[in-house]
């Protein structure tokens, strides 16, 4: 019997020698280059249950003051076994009175799916569509590709929301940012938006921006 | 003013004539041929705010009597709008003792999000090695493209549990089901996995296989 | 001779029958079905030269009496032979005083060629860096997929600028036409963005928008 | 128990139906149209494990008399399950003598197997460097997409040879056929070619061109 | 003419410093880190053309006493110049009575010519259907990606067989290794598979698993 | 409103720290390894506007003395900001009485815009069929992946074209160099293009090759 498992072993771990673990999957490796498909591979040997797991969904990630909404994301940097695998997850808590502003996702398409409460989400297509929608519990809305899209809680309790991404690690834009809190010059910003140079200020001083 | 409104609305609309809305998303047109990237895009004047949206999983889906689990999906079939999107959400329900068989999915890497009890999830890597963790309220964990897995609900409570995919349409098979629902000839399932012939038997009479 | 030309005819030939010609290229056919991947293709015998051909790059588009700032497009929409190629081409005439207005593509990079006068581009990324450039006749400046840029004529004379995309069809999104020229609420507008209420009134009798 | 296979049966099969089969493969319709990602879907409830199966690569293909070589295809053209799998396979056989004209594809790696005799095989990178081998039974060589390659059978018996392809249909661009078969204009061929007027006449008489 | 030849020099070769080879192809560095896209690109001037050649496939693997079947793999780990390319080769070689135990690829799709003897493949789909044929010299058997399947040589004879495979590493998760060789728990795998606990015992003895 | 900002500050930037960059961009690095997606991405916090920017497209390439023709390139070795964005651009000038020899791209589609002058493009698909165009100003040409091209002025006025490239780093494969500058064996080309001994011979003069 030894001889006939022996032979079981070497017939088929001969296929598994030379960092085949990787086939399966590439958990990131932090410390190493980057390329533009993801983070470098761990060495398999290193790679434990751990990397495939995150904790703590459960609980709402910090809060703006300004928009009443927190956001905590299980990316490919928090979860290094999601690396390469072209999705990842995340959680929206949405205070009452709570607003998402607009902004986009660059490189990922967006599920949401409502836990409790009711929130309004939108997207805006390039055609300058609007396609809006009030949700409860229990409903999905999908946001396609880089489009501008917000939300807003519309009911009198707090809502938890799941969110999945068609990205290991989405990146997102939000326009007030984009505009106000970086350092594009106001008269730029007047004269490709045509908002007024006053309410540019105002903008730039909630936010933050210089420029 | 109405002239320079007419020019600033021709300048743009031009570039959004002839299907341009397609380029947005491309929603599944059920009746239309698919192709190796999907299903046939919707005629994009016919397109709602109901494409994106799909409503019920807050919800368990029906569950098997022998596993005591149920899952429910939002996939491409149910909300067209996430055609070509490469991604997915369904909601899977653990009732006390439950039990996911093990099954792989050809086509997609798996995430899955723990919304309540205690359900421990593993999966086997191509060199045997199995990873497997147990998590409660709020963990994430993350199944590579096409390996086993399995879940089982160790607590004494229903969990309920969001799950991912990195596929508009996750294909799933299950091991019980392909051996023992199937036709696969008694014989072939016996030399081919050294599943006695009595077991075989056994098995084909509970999941109702032929052959 | 005859026979020996006939067998290399028949030999080579054998590999070309049935839609054979379609591996080569798919030219679109605009009256079939899209899919996610693109326009369907057309009959491979009823492509000619003229799929692969377009005209009308030296002449400017017709330009926005707002922004001084006009577009032409070579596209798959204008182009069939684009069709599966995943780029394409276009291009922008800056008056002098012309502003492009901040807008995204959220499915392709861009890559402009300043064939006269002098441009400033610019993007900002998703950690609200602004990078910037002022260009000049014979520079090249690229903005990655799905950020928002802008760019003005900073000079006294017209600029005609070439533009790449890496999509067969860029989708475009324009801040101001999705904010106000859509029929998006005012009050969302107001919430989303905090641009203020009078703002988002005047804005929305320039661009023409409702709700 | 017939109640609680019925519940099995339902709680899974409630996940394959309205074109669920789909998304295991996409067998080629050929009266269908084709997109960029290739045949339209074949109806599954239409397919059988024939969609899968192909026959007669044990036989060479018909050969041509100039070049002693002949091939033989398994692509999505003679079998419809590959369609949308990306790789196909073929059979060339050298008889003594033979050559493969130089050739590329400009959609597909290539891998042969040589079965049996001697063939050297050669491709030239884009530095013009030639990576030439001379192979007998059981070696492989691999040529990277697009690049131009060429073999020839150095030794005194028959060479059969496996070849796979990273393409469902690779296309093939034979460099005599196509400057010498096609109708460009021979000026032409000569002044992009540098080769001599007399030396184009007379191939294209071998080959049958016009222009 | 020296001069001449000089300016041609010049010219063409201004595009192909700097790392340019690599466009052509990346032969993998084993030593340098692997991203998801696959390992690191070899210095250029260290590519000779051993890196696409494999010797040995004309020779049958190392046999499994048990099921009497060897493989002998080309991919990237073989074959360093398939890196990134996308397929790979094989060869299986069937003794008289010999069985591929029931297995997936995750991650690659399948196609096996037969090239002796007589044997049956099948897979099976994700709606329990079994796809099998009996096959000949000669005869083309596909498998989609990531499914079940099997094979058995049901001949008098040894049955040697040429694998195909969409990917430059095939990754291959045995059924009975994952169950019945890690270290899966048993009350797991039962509880799972509905398979009896005998009947694991029994087949963890065969193929030496623990837990 | 310290705080409040701050609030602003933590809450979006808790998503932009760990690489978080590389998310918008993947700008060449390239001292560090490659992989079959591109270059290693630089460090995020050493990119700058600079590495999207390229100058000098306004001026002819060096010109080959033999064609008449130069090129200039704008690919990710010259514009570190295209390393992964899938496209670049380029410049090519056509003196009076210049040819673009017959060359292929193994890993890009090209499309062509006539600045001035008057020039005739084709190409030939894998059929032996020659798609052939004179353009003039403003007119663009189209030349799918893989296929060999060619281009000559035929104006009497030198003529300047922008092309577009469907890859970050476009290969080129030029027939006359790959046959008659490398040391491709002279024998191994008249056999395998039957083109004469004394043409090869001439012809290998002109470009410089061996063997």
């Amino acid at each position: 019997m030894i001889s006939l498992i022996f032979f079981v072993f070497c017939f088929f771990c001969s296929q598994f020698s030379h960092q085949a673990l990787a086939l399966d999957f590439c958990v990131a490796d932090y410390a190493a280059p980057m390329s533009p498909s993801g983070h470098s591979c761990k060495d398999p040997s290193k790679v434990t249950v751990n990397d495939f797991v995150f904790s703590g969904l459960d609980v709402a990630g910090n809060s703006s003051k300004i928009f009443k909404f927190g956001f905590k994301s299980a990316s490919d940097t928090e979860l290094p076994g999601l690396n390469g695998l072209g999705f990842s997850l995340g959680r929206a808590d949405f205070e009452k009175g709570a607003v998402v502003p607009i902004h986009a996702h660059p490189d990922a398409s967006e599920i949401s799916l409502v836990l409790d409460g009711k929130v309004t989400f939108g997207f805006i297509a390039s055609d300058n569509t609007v396609y809006q929608k009030s949700l409860v519990k229990g409903d999905v809305f999908v946001v396609p590709q880089g489009l501008m899209h917000y939300a807003f809680n519309e009911g009198e309790t707090p809502a938890p929301v799941i969110v999945g991404f068609s990205s290991s690690k989405p990146s997102v834009q939000l326009l007030d940012l984009a505009l106000f809190r970086s350092n594009l010059a106001s008269q730029v910003i007047t004269s490709s938006t045509l908002i007024g140079a006053e309410e540019v200020k105002r903008l730039k001083a909630i936010f933050g921006g210089s420029g």
